[in-house]
């Protein structure tokens, strides 16, 4: 039976061989949500940097230059990391070039895969549907928070893997817990995230109106992926 | 306040900062639920080492030698990795040398630490005692699966992180979702592990009843700590 497994952060990776498979990056706060949210919003193309300064050369050649650093917008840059600033009408036929503190890393150190889609809550069942009938096993890639286990992405985790459990068998103890913490979860996932470290830190910059957003399953029906060094939508 | 954190693996640990804090190393199956054990039935020294060579070559100093591999006991040596092993009055008085595949490793990348305790469900309640009046923060190392994370140490850092809530404060998401974890669990913890992938091993080796003893929590009022390369018993 075709397996599915959960790296609980980037820095255990390399215990995963990554040959043949297709790796689900998440970073529910908040990166992988603004990508999906971009996307849907008309998007046409996101590219993953590691630093400020590759994201300040794209700007020059006409992206959008989106900059977060420990949870805040860096100075002298299009957007945030907030998903409502990919809600707007202008961000229609745009391209976008980003650097964020963990997830643009998880991307990055996911290239031996095979395919490398991009997940959140807010297209869950777009990758259930894409994913279920795949031979390939799956590694769902939580991107953490500076190489520690987070809550968020961990649930995620949890939803994807509790999703296709009919099709695939859980390869270690990781998708197990994670399926375990979603389906307790699941309930009331804000007040689950009220106590997490990540709420905590976004709480204080005021945005917990992102994370109410980042936790709604499945309202848009899309899967960005991994096209060279570029995020494209997939047709 | 005082924190208490959990590192999922020893394979993390580079990411916590152990100066000054006592550091609780658990693998429930099954290398501290059987040092526990042991101290609880007289044993008055158990030695962690690395190699089977360096356990052997305490054998013949005197010492009881104890090895597992890959879940089951090592050839020419006088115990295995079951708690069970431990039980007998035979053992009383008698000095250990013991190399476990995970167990041993946890405690040798813990030295840093201010204190080492050993911690099972076995001795859960003694630990609490112990450590709620501490002024130092504590951190739980799960020593997991070969450097993956596993179910039944998070279950116990659960516990435990559970159990001192009231007198620390969790650092980061990982307390919170152990805890949440065995919360859901503690119910019916055989059933809960026995999806685990470490249960499905042990299953395959006969041994269930191992994983039954391991799960009772607080049925030996000792705490083991690192002493130079020994494990003593806390007076």
């Amino acid at each position: 039976m075709k397996n599915i497994d959960v790296c609980l952060t980037p820095e255990l990776l390399h215990q995963y061989n990554l040959e043949n498979k297709i790796v689900v990056v998440v970073d529910i706060l908040r990166a992988t949500s603004c990508m999906v949210s971009g996307f849907s919003n008309g998007v046409t193309e996101i590219i993953p940097v590691s630093t400020l300064e590759e994201c300040k050369a794209l700007q020059e050649k006409g992206y959008l230059a989106a900059a977060e650093r420990n949870g805040s917008k860096a100075e002298g840059f299009d957007l945030g990391n907030s998903p409502f600033e990919y809600l707007d009408s202008k961000m229609k036929g745009e391209k976008v070039a980003v650097t964020t503190t963990n997830g643009t890393l998880a991307i990055n150190k996911s290239l031996a895969a095979k395919e490398i889609l991009i997940g959140a809550f807010l297209n869950l069942n777009a990758l259930v549907e894409y994913l279920k009938n795949k031979e390939e096993d799956i590694i769902i890639l939580c991107a953490g928070w500076k190489g520690k286990f987070n809550l968020e992405d961990t649930l995620f985790a949890g939803a994807l893997a509790h999703q296709l459990k009919e099709d695939f068998q859980f390869a270690c103890d990781a998708p197990l817990a994670a399926e375990a913490m979603y389906l307790t979860a699941k309930k009331d996932m804000m007040n689950y995230m009220r106590d997490s470290s990540h709420a905590k830190r976004l709480s204080k910059l005021n945005v917990v109106k992102d994370i109410e957003f980042c936790v709604q399953e499945s309202i848009y029906d899309i899967i960005p992926y991994l096209d060279g060094k570029s995020l494209r939508l997939k047709k």
